[in-house]
């Protein structure tokens, strides 16, 4: 069964929430935009679903909702930012202006952020680039699921990697996606569903393929981009392994298995090597390399040469990344956000305990 | 059959050859040393076997041997640089020397590069920032041979992405990758042996998948990272969207389907929205986020983490992206580089061409 909400009901309980937890004004209202973003462009997964993890994890005193959140280290155009264990909603925003003003000034800017927490969708904070005619990179690591080809143990996270350009006439041009070859979300679909995964998702204790979604809770991992050797999941690995090191190893945050979990119930390492979890983030300005006009203009005509190209079956129609999540943002700031029963049940647990309106 | 010849012995046939075609004795240099580079490394596609395809593109008036390479456009950090149709092999370390000084100065540095041609392997220019403690990013579009998820058209190249790191007491650790499931090199050498390929490699001229190493020549193409879009092609495809953009689009290259093929029997579109192929080169100093011995310090630890991982099967072990490449390097520097008769023969063509000794 699913539940229609309008944006803004949705919108108004996150916000109460994130005061409830006493974050400031300023951070709430930020926080709910980039969780809201994420729903509204169909990502369930990392919108208001993730909203009683976050409260958890402050409640273990593993989120601090007053951080101070500071440059600690920089040059014109990088910079490292300590998060102060404060939300990734709010922290990687802050090191993706410091990355914009640089690239104001400069022409780039590059921040690797430590000591930070789950940055909800890498898209929000690549698109905040966007906006300024600039082009916007946003990586992050996360709790280890994913096994490095050959290897039995769980030692990268999904690890996304966002790339996000402005386009002319047409909306942004947006690759976002898990370096795994099955975003976590998806899995927990199939979990839901009880359905078989695809085999080359995920493997078993031995390290053996298997299409039963629920293998992850009894020792299993997800796999590399790329799924096995022979296709490439090394390849995987590697981006996931790139993420790792820009966002965990460059800024002194935790990196590879040690990266904390975002479960609560789960403890984070005893010795972690660093702080936190990492981020990385860029802004490049287009008009640093020719006009932002004939860029445009050039990304306008490869849109539209992709979109024309001959496809193999006619019901399958060439798909531009970022276009199914900009269809969706459309379809739901008119129609309203859907959540599943789960969903809804989890944020009235919340209502009934910080004395808001259930949904 | 195979032969081994000293390094020595190829380079100074490598070198000969370039200065036959007119390159200076500073380009030439530099070019033979990025051939080598990628014999040495065990990257035969991308070596010594060629270098008759660059000859012959110089024949047809495709390459400069003799070009004016410069900066077109710049901010502090970023620079789009015109490489004057000239050899990719001495473009490519023109664009990241800018790059690298730009970091040197102001934390980074960003070069696209149009009006080049193909620039080898991508490691060797990411391994130039690596040498100046930085961590080195290069990446280049190429002739059109990879059908986009649900295409039935070759609308991208091979496209490949490497990011450097350099690491303390390990070698740098290195992520040098097509954005195809396959690299054409793979299938090239099925093509030779005539065995079939794994499925999820290729794709025949219905769009289906096939087996059959020789249905690129027949209207097939190669498949995105990823294979097909239940194991996330469309990631392996807005992978190999990022690298066009930022090597075509944003230089003012030519992109997508109008990549100027490398074999010279194939003519270039007729009405090309750029000017060659494009290439995106970049360099950020690793100071530049926290003092380089402790990025190193942590970079080994994760080097180590990675390697002791448990195993799924004790015959194969966990491989540090970029550990096989130096393993082959520290092997052919001392043993000579092994090379199919194909290619002795192919080169020997060129020998008797320019009155040069045959190997």
């Amino acid at each position: 069964m699913q539940n229609v909400y309008p944006e803004a009901t949705l919108r108004k309980f996150t916000h109460d929430v994130f005061i409830a937890i006493s974050c400031s004004e300023e951070h709430a209202r930020l926080a709910t935009d980039v969780l809201l973003k994420s729903d509204l462009r169909g990502i369930d997964s990392h919108g208001v679903a993730r909203l009683s993890g976050y409260v958890r994890l402050w409640e273990k005193q593993r989120i601090n909702a007053t951080p101070n959140i500071q440059i600690v280290h920089e040059t014109p155009t990088t910079a490292t930012v300590d998060g102060d264990a404060g939300l990734g909603l709010v922290v990687a925003p802050f090191a993706m202006q410091v990355a914009i003003k640089k690239a104001q000034q400069y022409g780039s800017g590059w921040v690797s952020v430590r000591n930070s927490n789950h940055f909800g969708i890498a898209g929000y904070h690549a698109l905040m680039a966007v906006e300024q005619d600039m082009i916007g990179f946003a990586m992050t690591n996360a709790s280890p699921l994913v096994a490095p080809t050959f290897t039995n143990e769980r030692l990268l996270g999904t690890n996304p990697m966002c790339y996000a350009f402005p386009a002319g006439k047409y909306p942004p041009l947006i690759v976002d996606m898990a370096t795994s070859a099955a975003a976590n979300g998806k899995l927990e679909i199939a979990q839901r569903s009880g359905k078989a995964v695809p085999e080359g998702w995920i493997q078993d204790a031995t390290g053996q393929y298997t299409t039963n979604p629920h293998a992850l809770k009894t020792g299993g991992a997800l796999l590399p981009l790329g799924s096995d050797r022979e296709h490439g999941s090394h390849k995987g690995f590697g981006l996931s392994a790139t993420v790792d090191i820009l966002s965990g190893v460059l800024s002194g945050a935790n990196y590879g298995p040690w990266v904390p979990p975002f479960v609560a119930f789960m403890e984070p390492s005893a010795n972690p090597p660093g702080q936190g979890i990492g981020h990385f983030l860029g802004a490049m300005r287009v008009d640093g390399f020719r006009p932002a006009d004939d860029f445009k203009a050039n990304l306008d005509n490869w849109i539209e040469r992709f979109k024309s190209a001959k496809t193999v079956d006619d019901t399958q129609k060439v798909v531009i990344p970022g276009e199914p999540e900009l269809e969706a943002e459309q379809d739901r700031k008119t129609h309203g956000i859907p959540l599943v029963q789960a969903v809804v049940d989890d944020l009235n647990t919340l209502a009934d305990r910080f004395g808001l309106q259930r949904l």
